[in-house]
């Protein structure tokens, strides 16, 4: 295996192990269970769980993989907080889209090539990225999987003793 | 930049961009304030801190940088859980402490060549990594800023509002 796709192997699999580490802790939870908090007057489960689906969404478009294909989980879970919003999403809705939409994102990160990552993502402009090479796919991939193991960690406190 | 050079930069810019917002997090934090829980029964901020403290520390050999600094953070902060051991070390000193490390660690990581990212961590044998080549430097060093994340975000829930 090359330098390059050494590195690339890494940051997928530490992707691949997060998405599947929160299909694990959230895919098992009743309503009730996703109704909690993961702290007094925070985040419920069910919210955190939208959040970082609504999130991996909208890297199928801004890594010009696709289109998204639930648009609609931004209202309730990006644009406003939770609890100001009621929720038309399930739990079971949830437990669908969650491997749907990340298996549709691993589909095109497979196709990547080492140049392809460290190419600029939709939301950057040609001038900007000349300016800002680190504006790129790898970049992104990375800040996910942090945003999504931050979350992790806020939902772990809530999750039901085994 | 050649395409290596970038995937690195961006992974070097995680990392930095999350040990800095852990120091402006918890070395903003009060003595009492470092008490706090971040869940009802769950560690305190100051574990947290003192826990990924040692965590980095630990990288300091394990990447062949150079010898631990806090080697008796493990006993308080990795081997046994909060509130089970009686704390020898304070908010000022953790705030001493975290960029004293993280200094020595970013030298060292500076100095490292794309290839040195790739090769083998200490604690890998050569015939391990011949059948395990994900367990390089560059896996370490994602799996602890996706680490460190995890216990930001649940220091985040116990920070005090601005």
């Amino acid at each position: 295996m090359t330098t390059e796709k050494s590195l690339i192997d890494s940051a997928l699999r530490g992707w691949k192990f997060n998405v599947e580490r929160a299909d694990e802790l959230f895919g098992g939870l009743s309503p009730g269970q996703l109704e909690q908090e993961v702290a007094l007057g925070k985040n419920r489960l069910i919210y955190l769980w939208g959040h970082l689906a609504a999130v991996n969404d909208r890297l199928l478009p801004l890594f010009g993989i696709g289109e998204r294909l639930h648009p609609e989980f931004d209202g309730m879970f990006i644009s406003n907080p939770d609890k100001s919003v009621q929720l038309t999403v399930s739990g079971e809705s949830l437990k669908a889209a969650w491997p749907e939409i990340n298996e549709k994102l691993w589909e095109g990160f497979s196709k990547f090539s080492a140049s392809d990552w460290a190419q600029r993502h939709t939301a950057v402009s040609e001038q900007d990225f000349e300016r800002e090479p680190h504006r790129n796919r790898f970049g992104v991939l990375l800040g996910r999987t942090a945003h999504l193991t931050y979350h992790m960690g806020q939902a772990a406190l809530a999750r039901p003793k085994a």
